[in-house]
């Protein structure tokens, strides 16, 4: 079984992000967002069958962990009853999914983050998103300001409420930014990156996992930049006094296969214990071309993945058993088929 | 010949930075620096015999491309005249490491650069370390708030007094960022990566090089996460329309070898052209201690590019070709010794 832990829905329909256009317009003006608009079983239907589930089939994966698209949660924008609405109708829109395809999606949800605001409306969405629409994990921005760098390091009693929610409900977070409104910052070639990268690095200033040892958060983009510098990471834990990298931090943190390129797949694979692997392609998603390289998308991690220097038993647990033992609700669900 | 070209005078004597806290001691209180303290020929040969000189001989590489202490140069504090003594005092020791071990140490410099101020004072001084003390190249900060990211990218032309200056001085610039003001964002694990890949798709967004076709400018610490995400790169620049890296941005962008575990190393020669490589060991820097897994040192580079699976003669580019080509006034400097 072949499991991608990183999907996003980039290809929603036109009436829900026409909606959020007017949302915004509307609190720029002081106003209410009109209603959400309906949105057709069949609309649905077909934004996923001719892209997401088309290219699954295409490329040999059996289901993807999905989310709202990243790029669009944009927690930025508007204010926290904004980002309130906003994540709410994203999250019900991939409930709608998860339920039109249940052998194939399964939830992980947006959270109503804005910048400055506590982390209790995201806790309660949380809540509701695990236990009323069956989702397994969350997204959570570690820099809602969107390249401002406003709030402050992940390991900051700032965020505690949303990790002992995780922590109580048993589900991961994606530590995953959205759309950068610093122009120094391109989204999905800087910000991205550079935010796990970043976010690696407090985890290793701090001690979060002493205060919460079962907290699994998964760093996508292939880890940003931190296993090609794997040797700078050791050293800098080494020089701040830490234990080594795979007690102080590695048993909570898991990095996915979002690299578009074979080398960088073989130095993952390399480097980081598979263990810690996660299969993901990020698809249909920030890079969209053909290499000319390889006459393949850009995108297709299973053609790296399957040419990685791995036994068949760790390539067995970076494409389903860590994804199974990472959301754990996600084994219930699998096991519940019988799977 | 073995060229390191990315060494730091981290070692500097204690009055000198004794006088950079009294400096910006004076600038809160409104009032002027002391005046900068005498420092003698000795002290300056202790603090480079037993750090620098005596790592690069253990090491076997000839000579350092050298430059102030980038995490000190702070460009953050105080403001653009502050910026500017501390520039001059950390230039014009440079100048004298380089005058007492000529064989050994050549200068680049740090520009006095302040968030928001324009680059004249920073081409002035590029151009009295070039033309008066030796200097061949300097250290560009793309983000003189420290951690704020207030300034333009790279691409604007707010910077372009800085690049018409290097052109007519046929020099090259390092991107290197300093220490971080912003808590989220540790320096040297963190900013500094963070920096490197930020500066390179900025790069690829814009088309700097149009205008600047000579202009060279090396990304340290490996390329930051550029190498091990060369295919979302590659697939980035296809998307925004434009043409292979190789045409776009790999004439005029190169990367060091600071990246300290043989896989990183691997990974970088399999990657990138070994045109576009320079030796380099951020020494002595960002990471001082031993790899238990070697025991090396983890910026003792050279062994890993020893190993490194290279022709012989694309080695011997990345160790002094290279840094040859990309700083024409340290070739010439060399010619003139006869090497």
């Amino acid at each position: 079984m072949i499991i991608d832990c990183h999907g996003h829905y980039t290809t929603a329909p036109a009436a829900h992000t026409d909606w959020r256009v007017s949302q915004l317009a509307a609190f720029r003006e002081g106003g209410r967002a009109p209603a959400y608009p309906a949105i057709s079983d069949d609309e649905i239907r077909e934004s996923i069958e001719q892209n997401q589930l088309r290219l699954l089939r295409e490329r040999g994966a059996d289901m993807t962990i999905f989310s709202p698209r990243a790029s669009a949660m944009a927690h930025h924008e508007g204010d926290e009853r904004v980002s309130m609405e906003w994540a709410r109708a994203c999250n019900d829109l991939i409930a709608r999914v998860a339920g039109l395809f249940p052998d194939t999606f399964i939830g992980v949800c947006q959270l109503p983050q804005s910048p400055g605001a506590p982390l209790g409306g995201s806790a309660a969405e949380l809540e509701r998103c695990v236990t009323e629409l069956g989702f397994v994990g969350c997204n959570l921005n570690p820099d809602p300001s969107g390249g401002r760098w406003t709030s402050p390091p992940l390991t900051d009693r700032y965020w505690y409420p949303i990790f002992e929610k995780m922590t109580e409900l048993d589900v991961p977070a994606m530590v995953h930014v959205s759309s950068s409104c610093n122009p120094v910052f391109h989204a999905t070639g800087a910000h991205y990156i550079n935010a796990d990268t970043t976010a690696f690095m407090q985890l290793i200033q701090g001690d979060l996992f002493a205060d919460f040892p079962d907290l699994r958060l998964v760093i996508p983009h292939g880890g940003g930049a931190v296993p090609y510098h794997w040797g700078r990471y050791r050293g800098l834990a080494d020089m701040l006094g830490k234990p080594p990298l795979s007690e102080h931090v590695m048993k909570n943190v898991f990095f996915d296969t979002c690299v578009y390129h074979q080398p960088g797949i073989d130095l993952l694979c390399r480097v980081i214990d598979t263990d810690n692997i996660l299969f993901g392609s990020e698809m249909v998603g920030a890079v969209r071309g053909i290499d000319p390289e390889t006459g393949h998308y850009f995108d297709d991690t299973k053609r790296y993945v399957d040419a990685a220097a791995l036994p068949e038993a760790g390539r067995a647990k970076v494409y389903s058993g860590n994804a199974r033992r990472v959301y754990p609700r996600l084994d219930k669900a699998l096991r519940e088929r019988g799977l």
